[in-house]
This record gives C-alpha cells, structure tokens and sequence, in this order.
C-alpha cells in the first residue's frame, strides 16, 4: 500500500485543536482510497519556545526532512508579542520553514461556497461566481532581500529594506502559476507595480517569456493598486493571480476577505518537489482557542491540498471538498460563520459530520 | 477680497471634461463665501507630451510655484503605455510635482454617502457607518529609495528597488495624521508589516514617540495584510489610517472600492505649508473620455479639499459636500452608479445642478 508520511506541527492557539479534529478525516480518507498516512507530531511556534528556547527547533526541522509533507496548524500568541520580530513564532517559524524547504510557492485558493455566500461581506451577485487562486512567491523579495538594517545618523535613525528578484526566482514560481492555469480557466494576471518598482519590470519581462511556452494561456498584467480595487469590486473577473511575496501576502488576505472568514480558506506552499506545506489561512486566534468552536474548514481542506499536491491522491481530495460542501448544505456551521443558532456546532461536531460524509 | 491663485491641470482622459465641469461651482463657492479663485491652466500628462515632449514641462512648474494650490485632472492613456515606465505620464508627472513640492502626505477620506449605499459592492449594514481617511507617506519609501535598478548576472538579470525611511520623513507625516485624528474620532491606526520589515519597526517606534504629544488620540498598530482584510470585513472600525507610500497606494485603492467607485473619491497632497495638489482618486479613464459622462463627484470633493486644506475656506467647502448630498438625495446619478434610468445624468448636468444649490 502507498504510504505516506506527515509532520503534524500543531503549534499555538487553536491549532492543535483544528488538526486534532481533521486528522480522522484524513485517516478516513486515506482508508477509503487506499493509501496509508503516517503522522508523526512536533513542536512549533510559540509551544516549541517555551519547551525547547526555539520557534523552529532542530528536531522539528529532522522530523519534517523525514516526511512528504508538514501538516501545519498555527503559530503566535499574545505573550510572544514582546520578543524582538525576527524571534517571534511567525516570522521565526515560518520564513526559515520556507527558506529551508525552498517552498517557494504559496497557492491560496479563494472560492466562495454558495451555501456561504451570507459570511461574504460582499453583495451576493459580487461574491457568487468567485473561484480564484493565488500564486504567491514565498522564499524571494523584501521579505529576505539584503541589506535589511537600521542605522544612526545625525537626526535619528534610518532603516532599509530590500527588494530584489533574480530571473531564475521569477521562472520557477511562474511556471508553477502557468501550470494551474491551464488546468483551470486558463487565465493568468500577474500583479506588479512596474509603473514604479524596478523589481516588477522584471516579473513583466520575465512572465512574458514564461508565457511564450504556455500559448493557451492567456496572459494580463495589473497595477496592485488596481488589483486590491477590483479584488473587491469585480472578484470574478479573475482566475490565477500571480504575484511577488508582499503582493500576495497582502492580496491573499484581502481575498480571504472576500470569502467572509480567513477560517474557510486553506493554503498550500510548495517547491520544485513533491513536499510541500499546507496550512489554513488564518491565524493562531488565542482569544477563542481551547473552546472547541473554532471552524475547521480551512483546516480540513488544507489536508485536502496536501494530498494533491504532495500525494496526487486527487479523489481523496476531492472526496473531503464535496464532503465539507455537503455538511455545508445540510446548514450546519461553526459560530463564526452561523446564521441559524439551531444549526451551530462546535469544531469537532463539524469535523465529525463531514468524516460522516 | 480674499484672493486664491490656482494652477490648473486638467491632464488627459476625462481630466479636461471633470475640470471644466467643476470650475464653475467652485467659481460659484467663492463669491458666495467672499473670497476669488484665480485659475491659471498649464499642460500636463500625455497631453503635455504631445506638445512639448515632457509629462511636466518646466512652463507647468512656473505656473505651479506661483500658485497657493494645484487643482488635478488625470493623466495617462494608452497611446503612452509603450514609453519606458520613466518617461510615462503618471510616474514622469506626478511622482516629480510630489517631490519638487514635498507633499509628503496624501489624504484620502473615504465615506459611504448613505444616498450611495447601492454603489458599494459590500452589504449595506458593512458599508454603511464607514467614515475613515487614509494618511499616505508620499515622497518617501520604496518609490524614491535607491539604489532601484538592474544588474545583468551569468544567470539572467537581477533588479532591485529600495525601501527607506528616515526618523523625520515619519515624523512629519505621522504629525499631520495626529493632527487630523483630533479633528475626527481621534483614533489612529499604524499599518505596517513589522514582522517582516525593518523599515516598518522604525515607523512603530517612531509614531509611538510622536503619540505621546498626542494623549487623546488612541493609537493601534496593524499587520498590511490584516488591514487588506479588515478593510473588506469591517471598515467601520477604522478612523485615520496612516502608512507608508506603497502601503499607502493599495490600501487606498482598496478602500476606494468599499465606496464602490473611483469617481466618488477625491484625494489631497500636502507638505508642510499651505500649498497642496488636489485630485481626484480615479485616473484618466481613457475608455468613456469626452462622452460627458465620467462622474464628476471626485473633481468636485477634490475642490471642497482645496478650499479646505490650502485656503481654510472651511464652509465653502461643506457648502459644496451638503450640495453634492442634496443632489444625491433627490436621486441624480451618472450612468456609472445609476439605478434608475430617469435619474440618469451627464457629467455637466449633475455638475450643473450641484452648482444650482
Ligand atoms: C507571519 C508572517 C511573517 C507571514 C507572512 O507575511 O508571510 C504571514 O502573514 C503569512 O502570510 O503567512
Ligand atoms: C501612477 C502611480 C505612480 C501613482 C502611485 O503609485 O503613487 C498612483 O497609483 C497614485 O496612487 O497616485
């Protein structure tokens, strides 16, 4: 039987208990399709600096080597706050996994189920009809981009920050973009700020000649200013978003936005191999951790991520969306996203009815 | 009298047809509340380009330097897309009046007119109550920093762009935001990505400083990409916004998009005198120019932001809010945001009846 094997990294917040409630799903699933899934848990985040003086310790990073993927929870917490930024359990957990697994693409699906439609802040003829990805390099940008610093003049301080792209980082995140498109609706907006930043006229060019191997690929180009209105005005229009690190990571939470709750959507960050990381959008939420309402969904579909992208299990996939969608049009739902109070569960309620499923 | 001189730059698209369209009513303001407008027009933009082969002819500058305030149209158009991004309108335009006058703040009030509530792609009961301006660093930051450019490698090409600020640039900026915030709700929030970004650990340690000379003003800080979301999900929590310039350019966009169109938006720049350039949000819509049918309500707010900001005319400008709100309230509209066909109007109808009241 295939066998595969999984980090857990749990992390803070209401981490551990969203992967608690999605990993029988999984299991159930991986029974049903016929593949084996090995799970193998570690610390992370905040959890791993209080037991070890470490966000990311080497024991963690040892375990995940040893896997196909890393089953991501959440990281971060109030009493982590007062560390200087580069300790904190986000940026210290998060960017060297990144880094050490050369995870340099973020794909974030933005779909807006139609029994969900009421969480969408959005008017439903601007929400419905939403079904979007982003593509959003990860290992690349302002984010690690040297010299980053601070230093003393005359009248203060002054503090830079680099923004820098080579060709090749350009290449590989975009044939990866390229690549989804075509298995979708075929169309690709890359989103830059090349009017200003010498960077995005390199994407331009760069994406452009990616693009000449893609001929049925239809290929636009938009300011992000421009994007973050349209994002909002006409979701729709748009099919794959390509983008820098600090585009996507401000565009993909807008989108998020769109969909009504950073708990329905899940997210994936992968390489040029098989493994990969997959993580739900939102964050650790300490203020409602530990009481079992937290929504499950983003959780339960990143597992869904995880066994296409590092698995090609895709019926398995597929079988936990039409799952999620089916508890979805039964009416039940979280606190978060409930309209109906006689309909609400508690996270491992909802967990529980869509392994039913 | 009173006397105001005011340079005039209708640019190209809809620019010439907006400014043309509002002239009359501030005209109108001023001899009601007792002071002269005296209006000077000068080339800019495409338009420019065409003339004397410059975005901003030095002609244009004169003209500027002898005027209290700059009263903006729009620039760009497609006949000038193929030009290097240095030499095109917008960027060879605006970016070098910003800088030559040192307008280091951009205001952006973005409100939902309650007459407008059907414009706005987001549900009513999310858009209505939403009253928030955004305070833009303008000369600063990854626009201007350098080194910004390429280097030729064995591998390809690498292109950099930096981003920096100095103590003072945050200073001044935030100084005007705190400002504003007493004038308002007195509630401000910093949007940065602090996790990530030197630069933005020098703007929170900074504002900090400056609040302090600011007790009633209750300061909060935001991650860019919660800020991306929470503009979607709850904009009526915030008050005055302040970041820095590129921050500043998507959240702008962004925020315009709750009000559900470009053209309701009017945006003023200013440094540290009177002296400022007024605009509207949108650009030169090259698709609908010289139809009479752009929505004129942005060229409009942008003059009420002039009589405010450069000539303390504080009730000529509300004079001319309350006009645009009784027009609204008797239900004209251009066709952009109509709903009902008999309340359609043209760009100098709806501007015609602003000035009857
Ligand atoms: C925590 C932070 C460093 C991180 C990022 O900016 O990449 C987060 O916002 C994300 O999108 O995963
Ligand atoms: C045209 C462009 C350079 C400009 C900017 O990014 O500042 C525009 O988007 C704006 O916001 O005025």
């Amino acid at each position: 039987m295939k066998t595969y094997r999984v980090a857990v990294l749990s992390g803070d917040g209401i981490g551990p208990e969203l992967v608690r409630a999605t990993i029988p799903i999984l299991r159930l699933a991986s029974h049903l399709y016929g593949f084996e899934l090995i799970f193998e848990e570690a610390l992370v985040g905040g959890t791993a600096i209080e037991a070890t003086g470490k966000a990311l310790p080497l024991e963690t990073l040892e375990i995940c080597k040893r896997s196909q993927a890393i089953f991501f929870g959440a990281v971060g917490g109030k009493q982590w706050d007062s560390l200087p930024p580069e300790k904190q359990p986000e940026r210290a957990a998060l960017l060297p996994l990144r880094k050490t697994f050369s995870l340099f693409a973020n794909l974030r699906p933005v779909s807006c189920y139609p029994e969900l439609l009421d969480a969408s802040p959005l008017k439903p003829q601007i929400a419905s009809g939403v079904d979007l990805i982003i593509v959003r390099e990860l290992t690349g940008g302002i984010y690690f981009g040297q010299p980053k610093g601070k230093i003393y003049t005359e009248q203060g301080e002054k503090a830079i920050d680099t923004l820098v792209y080579e060709t090749s980082e350009i290449e590989r995140v975009s044939a990866v973009a390229f690549e989804i498109a075509l298995r979708r609706r075929k169309k690709l907006t890359l989103v830059d700020k090349a009017n200003v930043l010498e960077s995005s006229v390199l994407w331009r060019k760069t994406v452009k000649e990616i693009a000449k191997n893609y001929p049925d690929v239809q290929l636009n180009f938009m300011y992000v200013d421009n994007a973050a209105l349209q994002l909002v005005l006409k979701p729709a229009q748009f099919d794959v978003i390509l983008c820098e690190n600090l585009f996507g990571d401000i565009l993909s939470d807008e989108a998020a936005g769109i969909a009504g709750s950073l708990g329905l959507l899940a997210s994936a960050s992968i390489g040029s191999t098989k493994f990969g990381l997959y993580e739900p959008a939102g964050g650790s939420a300490p203020d409602i951790a530990g009481k079992n309402i937290a929504n499950p969904i983003a959780q339960i579909l990143s597992g869904a991520l995880m066994f296409e992208y590092s698995f090609q299990e895709e019926e398995a996939a597929q079988a936990i969306r039409t799952a999620v969608g089916d508890v979805l049009k039964e009416g039940y739902r979280t606190a978060d996203i409930a309209q109906d109070p006689s309909y609400i569960c508690t996270t491992e309620q909802f967990a529980d009815k869509v392994a039913q499923k």
